[in-house]
């Protein structure tokens, strides 16, 4: 029987946090879940953080993910937004770790050439390869669905292509290594 | 009786976490415990982050605390720096928040000027004015523990002054809207 690995993707945000959630048998990707959820009518902003903490460990309980892969830009625009999409990553990989699941993170460049072949492929394009590999109907309502989707996919293919690189090398410090003029 | 409560101060950073834990009795606050987690050596950034969840999550447990309060700067160096404080604020955050205890914020200014009645007051003066407000011998090794501690009795003496703001506007909000000119 073929090995089996589900790998739940995510796009943490402060407004909308994009998720979806693949089955991998063999080498075979099937798409369980996709969908977003809604913080921007959280005026609070602890209550969006509880809210991804809680809507993610919910997610894992339902699905069992062996892996979670997260969508994380290092760039924004200001130490503020930086500041605050680090407190919704951090809730968010705070509930993978607190079940001990590993996490993985990809850059959004990395996560569209990855899927698209096109480092620089717009939302739309992204969602319309996705529609096409999974064969689902309509595109999601968010296109945020669809960026939780793409990550876990990327990681996918990632580890398929056999370059999957530990998490610990998959974050700041291959970053810093193979970015260093962009070390502020 | 008087009324007790149990308040937990936590400086979060990427390298060591501060903490100190006070019981107040009526208006008389008394320490608890005083310490620090050593990140440093941890190089993995997911381990710093789990260990940070997880000692919050055993702190929380051990010392069941009515509130947390949290020294948050707002701002940093860059927005590498930011995102990596945001994360470890986010973990330490959620640790709270998944045992439904309210989350308070303090920037390091108000949290000196609190404590000293300076907002520029060194580490040093903050420390020796908490070593004769708690009466302990020594001053710890680490002055990162002192701050977890200012900030718990900054939250203490917020709230004994009845001047407590509500979670949902010591942060974000009202510090931008208090400080219109820093957005950046």
């Amino acid at each position: 029987m073929a090995k089996e690995r589900i790998i739940l993707g995510i796009d943490p945000g402060t407004n909308i946090m994009g998720y979806g959630v693949i089955k991998v048998t063999g080498n075979n990707p099937n798409m369980l879940c996709l969908d977003v959820v809604h913080l921007n009518k959280l005026g609070d902003h602890y209550l969006k953080l509880k809210t991804i903490f809680e809507k993610t460990l919910m997610i894992i309980d339902e699905f069992n993910p062996d892996e979670v892969a997260l969508e994380a830009p290092f760039f924004g625009k200001n130490v503020q937004s930086m500041l605050k999409l680090g407190r919704a990553q951090g809730v968010a990989m705070a509930a993978a770790l607190s079940r001990s699941i590993p996490v993985f993170e990809y850059l959004p460049k990395k996560v569209k050439m990855s899927v698209t072949g096109n480092g620089n492929a717009s939302k739309e394009q992204l969602s319309g390869m996705l529609q096409s590999m999974y064969n689902f109907k309509n595109p999601p309502k968010y296109l945020d669905a669809t960026d939780g989707l793409a990550v876990a996919t990327c990681h996918f293919l990632q580890s398929k292509n056999g370059q999957l690189i530990s998490n610990s090398k998959s974050g700041w410090k291959s970053f810093l290594k193979e970015n260093p003029d962009r070390i502020g």
